[in-house]
């Protein structure tokens, strides 16, 4: 493999610099996908043009990518001038769609830097869920699965908690409960809204490998009951007869990204 | 005030479409803060021709606005042209990207749908991350302490959880602590390096509402000790005295966003 010169990719953004930061994590990693070589650097609330200035000289000098996201049409354009006067690609994330919903509504954008970080409604909505997330986390109070949104059973190392943070981040509520065949489920599972409820399964070579590895993080020896496959096929029969007991749905979570698994779930609740 | 019309979005991604949804409420923010009156549709996984047909005479018939994330060039083209035939406003959100650090790097994309899920080391750290902040919430276990890459102290309803998690999507572990007068806080707080620590702090005025507020969503009377004047400076100060014997940063967090507070922190981080 031929060896990469590093890119370098200057965020620009007149608010905290997420929504630029994930776009350009979007399009970089179709180039060199586990983000290696890549010098991502976030410049945060940039709102004045003497800052915008001085930082497209410093990109200048580094030969340096620009992706901004301004939310005043003055300040995009200076950008967009000084870019070209220094002869610098710099892609403006907000200007193209603010343009188009300008257009399509007849309304002025506000042109208020962090507007999308308002302390609003769907703010503390948003907050509560990831404290509900952690606080039912792991089957910790039972009395979470009656109030959730949505509850994940699995067996150990399905991705629970990442997948619940996952959901509480669309302001869902999540409980979410593991599977052991020792102990009995709790009946709130028995009671609620199957629909709310969603199996994970995992292949049993993938598990058995995932399981492995901890052990070994662990400093522990690899062969201990909860790598086994006479344990983990167990373990495994006993989610499936909690699963139909309950009636819901399943979802394979073998190489899926967590995200991947959220908007699964997020798409079959829409179904319904 | 004007009704406003509901203003439609498609976003159409040929992956999940977190990075179009992203964006989409970035831009849209800036005319509807609360994004009322929006009615956001995701479409994920589209990946032919036929499906970007179909989703495009149906976001003509509802006259929405298209935004999306696709990464293969042919089917960016192919979107182009046919929102154009349709005459529908579409805007593309990673192509301007790829297209500059293709030219930049004289690279070519692998235009392979959902690379920036991959399950990556950067993935894994992001998940172990994740679960790091759950375990080590609330100070369930001050072990956490010595193993975090970042410490969070506070009084109760300071954001502590929510921070916490912002944090760990950015692959920092974290463990946070709530500190109240009647209990030691742990030792491991004096032990860990001073600069890994960040006291939370909100003006008193705040946490009184926002304590008032939590009491009456409890269904408890609001005049509880919890929050009091007398409480809430009592544990101020007890708050101040543990920060000074530390010698950690101090952040206010009144009226702040966790979004914007993860960046502070994660700026006074690259400052040092």
């Amino acid at each position: 493999m031929k060896v990469e010169q590093p890119l370098k990719v200057f965020i620009i953004s007149d608010s905290v610099g997420e929504t630029g930061e994930h776009v350009a994590k979007a399009a970089i990693s179709q180039f060199r996908p586990m983000l290696q070589q890549v010098d991502l650097r976030k410049f945060a609330h940039i709102d004045t043009v003497e800052h915008v200035k001085n930082i497209v000289k410093i990109a200048k000098q580094q030969q340096a990518l620009i992706i901004y996201t301004l939310v005043r049409q003055e300040m995009r354009a200076y950008m967009e001038q000084v870019a070209a006067e220094e002869q610098l690609a710099a892609i403006d994330v907000l200007g193209p769609i603010m343009h188009a919903v300008q257009r399509v509504t007849s309304e002025s954008p506000k042109e208020e830097p962090g507007l999308v970080y308002q302390l609003d409604d769907g703010y503390f909505k948003k907050i509560e869920a990831i404290e509900f997330a952690v606080k039912y986390d792991d089957g910790k109070d039972p009395r979470g699965i009656l109030k959730a949104d949505i509850v994940l059973i699995g067996v150990s190392r399905t991705s629970k908690t990442p997948l619940s943070q996952y959901l509480a981040h669309k302001k869902l509520k999540v409980a979410n409960i593991p599977l052991v065949p020792e102990v009995e489920p709790p009946e709130e599972l028995y009671m609620m809204d199957p629909h709310k409820c969603f199996g994970l399964v995992i292949s049993k070579e993938k598990l058995h490998s995932i399981r492995r590895e901890r052990l070994l993080a662990l400093g522990l020896r690899d062969d201990a009951s909860y790598a086994t496959d006479a344990r983990i096929e167990a373990e495994i029969a006993h989610f499936q007869k909690v699963v139909e007991q309950i009636g819901c749905d399943v979802i394979d979570v073998t190489n899926k990204a967590v995200e991947e698994t959220a908007n699964d779930i997020l798409q079959r609740r829409r179904m319904r």
